[in-house]
């Protein structure tokens, strides 16, 4: 029975918690497998060449732990090698931009979406993709925002430096009338509050941010459901947390994110899985 | 005859160009073959197993292309890994933190000096035990600054937010009465001039920056000359570089670095030397 299988979850680091802790509230139930590529972080400058070996090599590893579906909660990876990887692997794989831009195109109400993501993401264009084909007459803005992610790394989440750089970044969708905005990194949801008050400040009240965890999320638990992979079990599962590097940094930072604590990470030599 | 083989350089990406481009300067005969890996870029928030490994694949790779003497122009990998890749190699190995320390310990008039650099850099303490082996009565105050590389590839070089940045950061050395400030990344002579004025506001007049390429490509000289290894061709060579991603973006900052035009760069696919 292949539901009792733990669900594999995948990061460039430490962002894709935000993902994990999302599945965690909506499926209780199921134990995750996370990996944490902390080695080779940050994909968001990568080429999709890099993103997509890399991903590749992970996903085998994620399958080698026999996980019965992977998600890839990394929006760098889910813009640039999800395809590719839909193609090679036999595993239902979840990814992060098919549910973002479905929200997205949900709850926008004047057709004018914003998407905020690192370069790798918004150069792809994906997020625009993936909402023109759900509707041709929605208007898709997007915007790389590099310096957040390093910006939550060094834990500067409700600061002036950062506000300075979210208002100079957000200040680039002014004239465009976005009522939506798609947190479209891992990272930013850490953000939100800052970004909330800045987007304010910039754009004005009424534009509804988008967390596109909440909805891949559910994606996952209907994908669980019509696939009768629910684990159903009533117990609190032991998650288990893989990095390629720096076990402890990453167990500080994922206690700060999560709502359970973890107790070991394990680091994973890459040559393991390289 | 040796002295016609290349000189290997690499980094974790573009910031080893300030040094490769000191050596242009001091010794304009000798051609380069640059390595920037920019597929696992950075380096400075990186454990000492990983960069040690990655160091290792590297030097491996410049071998294979038949280079005289590698340095390394990285100070985290300088700081990390040099130690146990001379024990590794038969070639002669030349790193950034020795020379940095050594210009130091003689900059300094009141014993006091201060170092930035990365995290891996700063955690490492190799500065202090450089410094201190030259002179135990030294003093050396590190300081990591995990924003400014991310700043520079941002390019904000001189503004506004990277001076609030700089101004928090060098702000830790205040009461130290640091007289040498040792700019301990190769990325960040990029930023020298906000640094200078940044040191001028929070620090005073007459703090010396140290730049390590200068006496990096000082040692270089010194220990081509005495192996007989120095090219002395008069004719403008041909540098060669490789980078393990985006050869493009690469090449776009290159050209804002280097004195000469780079018009090609080479992607190595990662595999090749793994």
């Amino acid at each position: 029975m292949g539901c009792q299988l733990p669900v594999g979850v995948f990061d460039s680091g430490v962002g894709g918690l935000t993902v994990a802790k999302e599945i965690m509230s909506q499926l209780p139930g199921e134990r995750i497998i996370y990996f944490g590529d902390t080695a080779r972080v940050p994909y968001g400058s990568k080429s999709k060449e890099t993103v997509t070996e890399y991903s590749r090599q992970i996903i085998h590893f994620l399958v080698s732990q026999g996980v019965k579906v992977v998600v890839v909660a990394c929006n760098t990876a889910s813009a640039l090698a999800v395809d590719t990887m839909r193609e090679e692997f036999n595993i239902p794989i979840i990814d992060v931009v098919g549910p973002g831009a479905h929200t997205a195109a949900q709850a926008t109400k004047n057709g004018s979406i914003g998407v905020i993501g690192t370069e790798g993401t918004i150069r792809s264009g994906m997020y625009n993709k993936y909402i023109y084909n759900l509707n041709p007459d929605l208007n898709v803005y997007g915007k790389a925002c590099p310096l957040f992610v390093p910006l939550v790394e060094e834990g500067w989440i409700y600061d002036t430096v950062t506000h300075e750089v979210a208002r100079r970044y957000l200040s680039d969708f002014q004239g465009k009338n976005v009522d939506s905005l798609v947190l479209g990194c891992t990272h930013y949801p850490l953000l939100r509050n800052l970004i909330r008050d800045v987007v304010q400040e910039v754009l004005g009240a009424g534009v509804t941010l988008i967390n596109p965890a909440v909805e891949t999320a559910r994606c996952l638990k209907q994908l669980l459901t019509g696939n009768d992979l629910l684990s159903g079990s009533e117990d609190v599962p032991e998650h288990t947390f893989y990095v390629s590097d720096s076990a402890e940094k990453f167990r500080a930072l994922a206690n700060s994110i999560l709502p359970c604590n973890v107790i070991e990470t394990k680091d994973v030599a890459i040559k393991t899985f390289e």
